[in-house]
């Protein structure tokens, strides 16, 4: 649904002289008209729809309605300024909620030196909505951008992928210092984070760039969570299914030119390693090898928002 | 509830070094690291409060959406830049009532050429949420806040107040181009929109301002909107009530000082009337005078999304 939005948006917008990049990358660039360019991002969240509320506690939603646009403004290499905050609260308790929330993110917003420059607060019979926009600013390298990968470029993936649901969608730390130091420290061409899956994404960042990828599957980095899903749930999703589909890591998927991403592996100048899982190629489309040198195709499978109607 | 929340949050946030101005006003001030400074607004609307999406066209609420954030910018007397719009939208029709927003917003944004700048689409099983977070810049005269009203300075209005209820809540043309001919051509103190009610908004800026204010409620511009309300409804609320609680106006309420706000006066330089109502004094609180020199207590009657709990 998103998408199809936005590909009727992206017709209907006219082009704004202030606006340097628009839909189709993590992060708005906006110049104003003394100069200086700034990152804008929005993630809204819902209840029972991004976390489920009967059953968390409150501050690790407000931790994670901030940390998922941190992780945008991370897969533009940008330095994190501002938040705006909207909320619809449920009558019943919302002070209290509001609150909670709140104490959730606070502490994320100083640890990254966000300002919280006011927002909006509502009560409505409804169930929770939280909203938030996240302004930040591209370093003096300029933004990292989803288009810019090359064919011959390396895949390279900080931490590891899949199980998300088991905890890590709502506690993960955003990757905004390893996106700035890996943005200073090396060339990269293009990135992207992973809100809807390793698959997924890799095919926004390749749409975006006019390439395609082969992805190896035997080296993805797989999460713990993600072989825990796969025992416990009783289904056919093995934990490569959940590496490649689950969604909301929040970790970068970056395109790096091979010699510099040698470079970055044998350096592991993170905490998170990283990792090479493929590489971009000149064809359009995903693939799958799985290390005896076959293409086979990856599918796209990974979280979207569907609609009915 | 939002004023109480409000207050918790303005003790619990640390100062941060790029923010000028915070919660208080209608849109928060920014600095870049570069020096550049800029304004950040946001609001929220529901459906069943904002708006009855059984009873008007989903045009309309997508004007008001953006309307009612450019009000905001117009109080600061500043000049949008670039808006970010999340939604939740109900999963039946959802992509149809999306277009529809945007077939409502977008005349408005190209009117004030406000880049749209990306934002966040997501369908869930509740009701339509709009959130609007809208940016823009302070002019060289720098922005109009509500601190700033002296005491000797008259309430000089824009337009007339009341029954909005009826049409003009949704419909109405934020003061942009008002506010930045008033600020640029006159001087001007301190400056609110009437989002809450006239009486309700001028509280906030003397608050803001730590002055009084006296209402000349024989002066005050009455909506013809009022009067069909007043005659319409069977309650005893008179076209003045109307005009000073109903809210949703989005006039511009300035503090101007004497020999200015007469010269205002005399040149009417906008299309909608100006009006002098009243005029701040040293003594907090708000009275309300009609016109014999006695002052009377002006209850701060307005709406205010409430909670219950």
């Amino acid at each position: 649904m998103e998408s199809e939005l936005l590909g009727w948006l992206r017709n209907r917008l006219p082009d704004h002289p202030q606006l340097r990049l628009g839909p189709g990358d993590d992060a708005a660039l906006l110049r104003l008209v003394h100069g200086s360019e700034f990152l804008a991002t929005c993630d809204l969240l819902t209840d029972q729809v991004d976390f489920d509320l009967s059953a968390v506690d409150p501050r690790r939603v407000g931790h994670k309605a901030l940390a998922v646009n941190l992780s945008d403004i991370a897969a533009m290499a940008g330095r994190p300024t501002a938040a705006i905050i909207a909320l619809a609260l449920p009558r019943r308790g919302g002070k209290e909620l509001a609150i909670q929330l709140y104490e959730g993110l606070l502490p994320l917003a100083e640890r990254y030196q966000v300002a919280i420059a006011g927002g909006d607060i509502n009560s409505w019979d409804g169930p929770l909505v939280i909203s938030i926009t996240l302004l930040g600013e591209p370093t003096a390298r300029g933004p990292l951008c989803r288009a810019g990968a090359k064919p011959g470029d390396l895949i390279v993936v900080t931490g590891a992928f899949g199980g998300s649901i088991l905890g890590h969608h709502l506690d993960f730390e955003p990757r905004i210092h390893e996106a700035l130091l890996l943005h200073t420290r090396f060339e990269v061409h293009a990135g992207i984070d992973v809100s809807d899956g390793l698959a997924m994404d890799l095919g926004r960042l390749t749409d975006e760039s006019r390439c395609g990828a082969v992805l190896r599957t035997d080296q993805a980095p797989i999460a713990e969570d993600a072989h825990r899903l796969s025992r416990q749930r009783n289904d056919a999703l093995t934990p490569l299914d959940h590496a490649l589909g689950d969604g909301e890591d929040f970790e970068l998927i970056l395109a790096v030119p091979p010699g510099e991403a040698r470079r970055i592996i044998s350096e592991q100048p993170l905490e998170t390693p990283l990792t090479i899982v493929g590489e971009f190629i000149a064809e359009p489309g995903l693939w799958r090898d799985s290390g005896d040198g076959e293409r086979r195709p990856l599918a796209r499978h990974g979280y979207e928002h569907r609609l009915d109607s």
